[in-house]
């Protein structure tokens, strides 16, 4: 069964949004054995949406729309989509009565440019919005199904999962389709495809796609295929060639792997972040449940706040350098002391655009990790990039905490 | 001028990652006067690449490809070049000597599977990539333009700004198109279009479009034409109707405008998080420069940290609770006397999934600024989902302190 996804929106066009939308739904599709075979996103004008729906029926059986659908003059998806269906827009008492619930939840009253959104083409089967007020919309016709949902991302997702992945199976018997992501750390593709030369040409002997899946500090590896045994036959063969540089599976993350061997463990973390700004702390704390084994953490910015609060001597600093393995190193103690963690991650370096000397240059990374009576610490050369700079320090901070929780 | 964007990859497709490429470009297009007419996402085979250069031609004047260049096997776009233009692959001496200066650059010897890299399409311009080893391709064939860039964003970016737009400029005569975008926060998309209901319907005499951006914790409206003086002249007549939501315009943020303000009343910032988990700090040390007017942070994630570190008196804490508005301001006057900062910031809340109760279900948060001998606060009801109770948390802080630093 193939899928193609349409997203409605100048604001993408214009660069002005990233379309996070597309990526969700082809992954929930996915899951569910459905083939997505193109993402289009379009303008918001009828000419476009017309082709685009008449190009997505020559390449797939299944075609989801998001955008267009607001209660503000510059969506004009239904009618377009009246248009394309030869049908005319209705009062949908459903629609309706589903609007003056969310209106009379905040005590406020419906007005008319919100009642327009309980206008839907005839020809469709309405699709509930239990977060806002405009309507998904199902439409069955000369063997194509075709969906139209609102952009909001938390409106769509909900709709995708809680009636239109279940409606589809229910319409058709979908075929598996199996991915593995292996996710590796601290290597280059280029390299990481040197090591599994050898155990890459395998491949050819079976169904299973590999693909290379770079990413800032990050490089996954997928497997995708029908046949679960193959898939896991082969990724046994692949992991010992690879075993170093893999710190999880599938949709983890190194701060969810982190986490689940600190609770594991039964340890707690804190950090003292100079470069990284709160960024290490952040991805910790994004992952539910952190708190069981997260303190709390020290942003040190200033100098003066490394002395005053993490205890770093100011002497080691005009010594070494803000930017140093010792420095790093105090701040790492400092903050398990402070905090009364078990491990602490520190980071300190130039993350730019500013700052950087001949001696140390921007990218310049000191990152240092305490536990029980030892310090450990390490410098880096990442690049020129402030955000990604941040992002890689976090993340190699992170990846050597998770390899002193493995060598427990 | 139309282009079209196409980004070849199986990775989008199955949503394991997201195209944040084509915004990117999207923009720089526009800024230079090319409108975007499509982007579409395809797979990393054959036909899907043919049909979508040859959709894409129907459509654009130039057609702007990113992906499937890198040196492992799962990348086929030059072979698909190829046989689309009907010309052959050859050796490019300029593409070898510069793979070979970044081998060279890190004491590394060019492997055979690098080596591929510097054979491109015969009929191709070699646009060089001065952060990797893939090339990008420019082809001026049949009217039109189509260049082929790796999809690794900072190579693709590099590529962009100093070879394509370039090369367009001098190939075509680019039409001005002007977007004016105005920043709100904490205001819904239909509120607001309501407030400004007479003020759009005046739009209908001129030819500048609108555009409702909604996106977490903010909605942006876009102005586009090609009348400088009559945008000009119509944002002047929405801003009194708006003023009081409006934070800024453009590509600012709510933390670049705060540091702006900070550093024009030159004055220094804190923060102590709790539910935010250093995600407001991340915010603020994300802006390059910020390090002139942010002092440091403490997350306070267990309650002990609150009392040890940010002196909130334990009993404040038994009898309101973490999340309450007694301990959020304890927290602000706390950490402003700690960091010895200007102004402070302070954030407790529930962001969830867990730790909710019927009094303060999750999503409640208090938030807490404090300077001179002043503390104010506030309370938020938020949703149900982490990752925005995080982000809405924080950019409800920023601002609540962009009005103090404005009222000074």
């Amino acid at each position: 069964m193939k899928a193609e996804i349409i997203t409605i929106g100048d604001e993408i066009l214009i660069g002005q949004i990233v379309d996070t939308n597309s990526a969700w739904m082809a992954d929930r599709l996915e899951s569910s054995g459905v083939k997505v075979v193109q993402v289009t996103t379009i303008s918001d004008n009828e000419v476009s949406i017309l082709n685009a729906l008449e190009g997505a029926k020559s390449r797939a059986d299944i075609v989801l729309m998001t955008g267009g659908l607001g209660p503000t003059n510059d969506d004009i998806t239904k009618l377009a989509l009246c248009k394309y269906f030869q049908s005319n827009l209705e009062i949908s008492n459903t629609v309706l009565q589903d609007v003056e619930a969310v209106f009379s939840r905040f005590n406020s009253v419906v007005s008319d440019i919100n009642k327009q959104q309980a206008e839907v083409p005839s020809n469709c089967t309405v699709i509930r919005n239990p977060n806002g007020t405009a309507p998904g919309m199902w439409f069955d016709e000369d063997n194509t199904i075709y969906v139209s949902m609102p952009g909001v991302p938390h409106e769509m997702k909900v709709m995708i999962d809680k009636s239109i992945i279940p409606m589809l199976k229910e319409k058709y018997t979908l075929p598996v389709i199996i991915h593995k992501t292996i996710l590796t750390h601290g290597i280059g593709e280029s390299r990481l495809a040197e090591m599994m030369e050898d155990w890459e040409a395998s491949l050819a002997d079976t169904q299973i796609k590999l693909a290379y899946l770079p990413a800032p500090g990050m490089v996954r590896l997928r497997l995708s295929g029908s046949d679960a045994e193959q898939i896991e036959n082969k990724l046994q063969q692949l992991l010992p060639i690879i075993k170093e540089h893999v710190f999880g599976f599938g949709k983890e993350t190194l701060e969810s792997v982190v986490i689940d061997l600190l609770r594991k463990n039964k340890k707690t973390v804190s950090t003292a972040e100079s470069c990284t700004g709160g960024y290490t702390s952040h991805l910790i704390t994004s992952v539910a449940g952190s708190s069981e084994v997260y303190v709390g953490s020290v942003v040190a910015y200033k100098n003066d706040v490394k002395e005053r609060i993490l205890n770093v001597d100011p002497e080691i600093i005009n010594q070494h350098g803000a930017v140093s393995k010792e420095v790093a190193e105090l701040m790492a103690l400092g903050i398990k002391n402070k905090m009364d963690s078990d491990y602490s991650i520190s980071t300190t370096g130039i993350a730019g655009p500013s700052g950087g000397t001949e001696e140390k240059p921007v990218g310049t990374v000191w990152i240092a990790i305490a536990f029980e009576d030892t310090v450990i610490s390490k410098t880096f050369k990442f690049g020129d990039n402030r955000e990604r700079n941040i992002r890689r320090s976090a993340l190699a901070a992170l990846d050597m905490l998770r390899r002193e929780l493995l060598s427990v």
